[in-house]
């Protein structure tokens, strides 16, 4: 549950974090947008610079807990040019910050009627993948929206990454189209795991207030949803094991049969790799 | 319904889609090799070169129905090299054919104690993406075992089709676990139609029998099944509605929101258009 208060939201992420780990969980993900209400007019009052408070509870609650820490997404003000971006943080288990991920599709869309929703007011995009590497297996990182766009995961599986995790905030007109479905056509295609971790919705929304869809799920590398949850507050738990990535991988081994002679591999060229 | 007797099979296909075209269809499309059982110790013999028996048959069909021809697909001999593909030729209204697609990937999985097969044993992989310009739209080609390359269907709508039609035969291991999910997921990508036309199941299956999955399905722009069938022999029917996908392409305008400055578009590159 994400609310108005910084210093809650950052509290509350630190005991989920804390339990997580008590729980025997090892890489732990928040969810998109966590110390800050999801609203382009509330992105300029939060953003912080890196490092600043918000990243500085991430480090120290990865080391106190001891976890590989997918910090879910802040709105990060960048000093250079005064932008701001959508930014997920990764800290090793010694509090590190070993890699960010900005947002690289931006949510603007326009369901006629149902929702609205324009990022690029006042976001820009980020402009690389995001692999980082753990004793776990590389694991890609990309932010909600951008898992709308197959390319981050099929870079990300095609250089070795055996999860792809989207901290992620869909709503309750595109979370029961697209949410599950979008999660498990990128497990299929690339065999590997994936992860979305959403904020729980509000429980008495005002007007204006974003009603995230929740749902954290985790799918198999077959496609299969093995961990969920509802729209309430909640923590979802589920293995990353090798040999179910292997078993599905000879079983059906698309990895060896396609065609680069016959079409482009979009893996080839990449931007920029932590 | 595919049976052992070549003959039976094309005169069914011809039956089935004057029956199509009566009840208003304009594009029909046939399943997987339905002109032959589908097994690799049967294509050497039901090969054909092109023009033969069958493309002869499904061109008069094309023309007597006056529709546009998918014609599922057929086990084809080339003389030039000798060698066998599983290939799909599309005729227009007139009986002519104008193009064919031979399927790029084979079909070689083993899911242990489950299902064994080996298209590659006999057959060769074609070299190309396929795009049938019709007046409803251009239409991608492909078969089966193509839909779990996603690049298939991503050169194709990024190349204008409103809509990609496998013809396929999955069985049932893979069936429950992939079919409609791989459909979903092409449609969602790209923001098109897809449909997939697979034989039915045989009904008193003998010792080596490929029991085929059925449930010819199409599926709409936002990824939702909107037309489907069981394993028993049927036609299924929808419209390609081009409303329908301007509708979602302005709603979530993925189409015009991808990152080409960060991944490479896999469209740019392309062996061959008919």
């Amino acid at each position: 549950m994400v609310g108005a208060n910084k210093a809650e939201n950052l509290l509350r992420a630190r005991t989920k974090v804390l339990e997580a780990k008590d729980k025997g969980a090892n890489v732990v993900v928040l969810p998109e947008c966590f110390n800050s209400p999801y609203g382009v007019k509330f992105f300029p009052d939060y953003a912080e610079v890196i490092p600043g408070e918000s990243t500085n509870a991430l480090s120290a609650i990865a080391k106190d807990a001891r976890v590989w820490l997918i910090g879910g997404s802040i709105p990060e003000r960048d000093p250079s040019n005064s932008r701001l971006y959508n930014t997920c943080t990764v800290y090793n288990p010694t509090g590190t910050l070993v890699a960010t991920h900005r947002k690289v599709h931006l949510f603007d869309i326009d369901v006629p009627g149902k929702i609205r929703f324009k990022e690029s007011e006042v976001l820009t995009g980020g402009d690389k993948c995001t692999i980082v590497d753990t004793e776990y297996g590389k694991i890609g990182v990309a932010i909600c929206y951008d898992i709308r766009f197959p390319e981050l995961a099929m870079v990300a599986a095609r250089r070795g990454a055996v999860a792809m995790i989207y901290p992620g905030a869909f709503n309750t007109v595109t979370g029961p189209l697209h949410w599950e479905l979008l999660q498990r056509a990128r497990a299929v295609d690339n065999q590997i795991y994936v992860a979305c971790c959403s904020p729980a919705r509000v429980q008495e929304p005002k007007e204006g207030d974003y009603l995230a869809w929740g749902h954290s799920t985790v799918v198999n590398p077959s496609g299969a949803v093995v961990a969920t949850t509802d729209e309430a507050e909640a923590t979802v738990y589920h293995d990353i094991d090798p040999a179910e990535i292997a078993h599905w991988r000879s079983s059906i081994p698309v990895v060896s049969q396609r065609r680069f002679d016959v079409y482009d591999d979009v893996s080839k060229v990449l931007v920029y790799e932590n």
